[in-house]
């Protein structure tokens, strides 16, 4: 029986060796909304984020990404999350509330990710200067910067990208959507796209060649409309950011996407559009990179800086990468 | 415990007492794809709709909606929306496996209006002419008239939208995301919203002071982003369609709307944008027209027109309706 | 033969009882840029806008336009300017040059507006942290606000709008492009508009009834996407600046339009879109309102308060105004 | 004394090796409406072109430009142009009147593409069934395929692109806008952009480093917004037309670009946005492809593909051409 239950991704903790840096570009050129600080970590939210915050902003020696929220669909939902989890044996345990949440139980994802879920939020609650004309947003559009509306999906690397997506599916209830296989090998999957809701993707996973888990491709944001990305490339452009890539419109999934790298390193995604599916008995699409899988326009190849993930990490010797770098053909979303 | 019982509005069946031109006017003007027929009805469907249909077109003395067609989030999810509705007493039995589904179970909603639920579809297979360059798509997206990608959503009529809601939130596990009550009378609410996925509402409650149950107000159907709504309006003036409303946005879910009718005399709603929101605890939110609930930027009325529901029907001699017009307020979403 | 004797619409003087409020707003929620002041007035320009100002901001007993400036095509054409105003008898006599501008030629148009004519300009030049990455740009765009990108046209009250548009096409060069005739009233013209670019206007003419000469009706701005005037519309109502007519599309020019008003009290305009004509010898096109010459979807009355033009004035005894208002069918622009 | 000779870019005669493919794809895929023809020749326009033709499509060996056609500001004006052409020693004589316009003055252009001026024009009839609802559109929108509004201007191979913009500006009034040079070598002019409108240019002329004169590099389309390029290119790709390079934005004019070849083997070129400049003493701008002058967000090459030019031609052995080609960096618009 398909059940629903993560209703959604909460939050990412993200890592960065230039905290002030970072905090400044995604306040005033980025346009995120600052919720509240403690020792290490800065919390901060879209404007049209409803809990206390989406991104946990942390000084460390590297760019990397500390962990990553969801929130159940309910607290029944909870526990039979946990349930599984310690029957896959990936549990670590309950953690205390934390700003922005009720207790939560962390678990290492197959791609060695530090994950938590919980149910239990705290809701941004906006002061008057802040209420919207809208009573159902939960405050005003942040007219600085980009000003993203919500945060959209986190993209990680992992050694098996297919196996992770079944796997998600078949523990958490995640929707396995598109995959890609190489023109020259299509038994070597080299990206997948998971889901919780509508849209083609949460949860990312791209094919890591190298011997360090947990690393994090991208983290990404929404904008209402496809305009609004190239409003977003404008003002970064403006503000000295440079583009790493697009705008452009991804095959799989149909979004937008526009990507650039925040002080501390990262990359960030700003995207729109894309398909709304609703069927739960949905079976995995396969593209090849020659489909347009990343640039459906089929005219221009990924950078290769696009290559590069957090922490940075060296190819392994005990894994076969493809002779051809896949990514020069466009696999990556 | 919350469950996700209903995956997508799937069908709604359209009576029109001039099946050949509403025909016409769906597929030539409108662009929707004709699926097939059996005596009475003409099955149709939407580009980037799935199933073997969306909207079933039938012969009537009237302009009404004969059915509204849900697919649940699972086999074992119908057996249990089954159970709910017999228990609620409004089942009305199983029916035979129709064109594109399986057996269906149907039941009287609270305003009288016929639905039914089913898991099993049929999938509708593209001829290779019309296989897109997107392999998740179900076809290329049709280049004749409006050519909206997906069904939307359906508004009806009934006597109590809040109540309703209720209903639809506690059997069947919508989730009731906002609703209007009047500003001169904060006891009246005269439209409500639920809904089975991220939007505001895949279901539209209006209040209904007419004695005659089951009446329908629109058919929704989503285009991909706001600029298709105003090529739309072009489309349909082009064509010699009169908009009744619109193009416009709505604060309630904030999409942009635009209203006209089709030769058989029923009201169909092109739409895009709205929020996303994926809170399983949602709680619905309360607005005034004043507040701009109906027209976002109150500064105009609904047209008197906007009133009129199907079948026609003359005000209930035992309801009180209001002494001022709501809709002349721009209350209907 | 046909010549090009204006260049472009370069600035409007607004005169305001409330310089502090309207400054306020024009810099905080407009958007736009302060290039300097002297006693009495505030110099302002949008990002785009490459001269000195667009707008002159001068303090005043009511809402009203102070002045309007051209400039010419070239210092020929200046010469022939004043000779052909001269000879109509309509010259003021040149004036000192004035911040950003060298001497102009001051005359009273038919309406009895004061407008200037002048060849040279003085050029905004941005410091370095504002200088754009497309070097053609005159700054980076104002992420502030609205932020248009420069002005567009102005429109103004006169007794005589058809009279009015050939006066400016026969003595000045300006094309005539639309106008509108009411319905029931084929003689009387209530809007027109003339030309010195490709869109339908940078001069809008509306029907005045009453007996006070020089009345202002609008100043627009230009933002370049129909979504950028959405955009606008939701930062303005956040702001809480009420939005006095749309968004919506006039069908004379096809340009989509947003009205709202300035702390002191005069109407402005954010628009985008509508046509590009290139024909010298294009004749006046007719509409009447019920063919959608205000409100090209033909759905909606513009609000009687669009009636409103600055300084406010009485109806006069001696003009025989139209027994049904045209503004409430929609004519004005 | 600055003089605006032409008005308008009125049409372009395209030579075909594959007439009847070229005709198919243009009317049905391309979307655009016949006009007639006579031997060899069929003549096209754009829903929203105001004359009987814009394209001209001929049959020929090679795909190749024919001729390209301006109309003059005026009848005073084809005299001074034709002074002025004879005086420079390119008069070519005059024409019969042909299919739509009166007689015409032919001209050879400095990079020895044919050209003719003339003023007398036939304007398009629309019949009833494609009258528009706007009195001002010269017939109904095309809702067949892509379905351009306008011609919008044509791109053509010459040996030295910033001579020619001289030439241009000091014999016909064309304003010089903007050029590029070569990162590592400044003095090595590759595009430069003109225009008679407020457009960056509808002549825009690239640098060809063969000895064949005359040479077309693509003419292009306007469509009202930008999500009218991605929809193009949607259609497009739909129809399985390969999209060469874009959508994407160019830094010289701000303008959002798609290319792409017709059935002969022509690019063409959808494009809409770009700023509105009406300074007559404008100063040509100077950029670097470093700068984004071809693909502003700096962060892909152009196609090799792009080098392409009609007739193909081998590189001249008498031409220094740059070692690195500048192509590749992006240079051409």
């Amino acid at each position: 029986m398909y059940e629903r239950l993560i209703s959604q991704l909460a939050h990412v903790e993200l890592l960065t060796p230039s905290p002030e840096e970072s905090l400044r570009f995604f306040t005033d050129v980025f346009g995120l909304e600052e919720s509240g600080r403690d020792d290490g970590s800065v919390y901060l939210r879209c404007w049209g984020d409803f809990f206390f915050h989406s991104v946990q902003l942390t000084e460390a020696a590297e760019p990397a990404v500390g962990h990553i929220g969801w929130r159940t669909a309910g607290p029944d939902q909870l526990e039979l999350v946990v349930e599984r989890l310690e029957k896959a044996g990936v549990g670590e345990g309950w953690i205390e509330p934390q700003p922005g949440q009720g207790s939560a139980f962390r678990y290492r994802g197959p791609g060695g990710h530090l994950h938590e879920v919980f149910w239990e939020v705290e809701r941004y609650e906006a002061p008057p200067e802040k209420r919207s004309a809208f009573p159902a947003r939960p405050q005003t559009p942040t007219a600085r910067g980009v000003g993203p509306r919500q945060l959209d999906h986190v993209t990680v690397m992992t050694r098996d990208p297919y196996g992770d997506s079944e796997w998600y599916r078949d523990t958490l209830g995640y929707r396995f959507m598109e995959y890609t296989v190489l023109d020259e090998n299509p038994d070597l999957v080299v990206f997948s796209m998971v889901t919780t809701n509508e849209k083609s993707h949460d949860l990312g996973l791209i094919a890591d060649f190298t011997d360090v888990p947990g690393r994090l491709h991208h983290l990404a944001f929404w904008v209402d409309a496809v305009e609004d990305v190239l409003r977003a490339a404008d003002v970064l452009m403006e503000a000295g950011t440079h583009i790493e890539f697009g705008p452009g419109r991804h095959g799989m999934g149909e979004q937008t996407y526009l990507y650039f790298r925040e002080p501390g390193g990262l990359r960030l995604e700003v995207n729109s559009g894309g398909y709304r599916n609703y069927q739960p008995d949905w079976q995995p699409v396969k593209w090849r990179p020659s489909q347009g899988s990343n640039t459906m326009y089929r005219n221009l190849s990924m950078p290769d800086s696009m290559l590069d993930a957090f922490p940075a990490a060296a190819p392994s010797p005990e894994v076969e990468a493809p002779a051809v770098n896949p990514w020069a053909q466009g696999a990556v979303h």
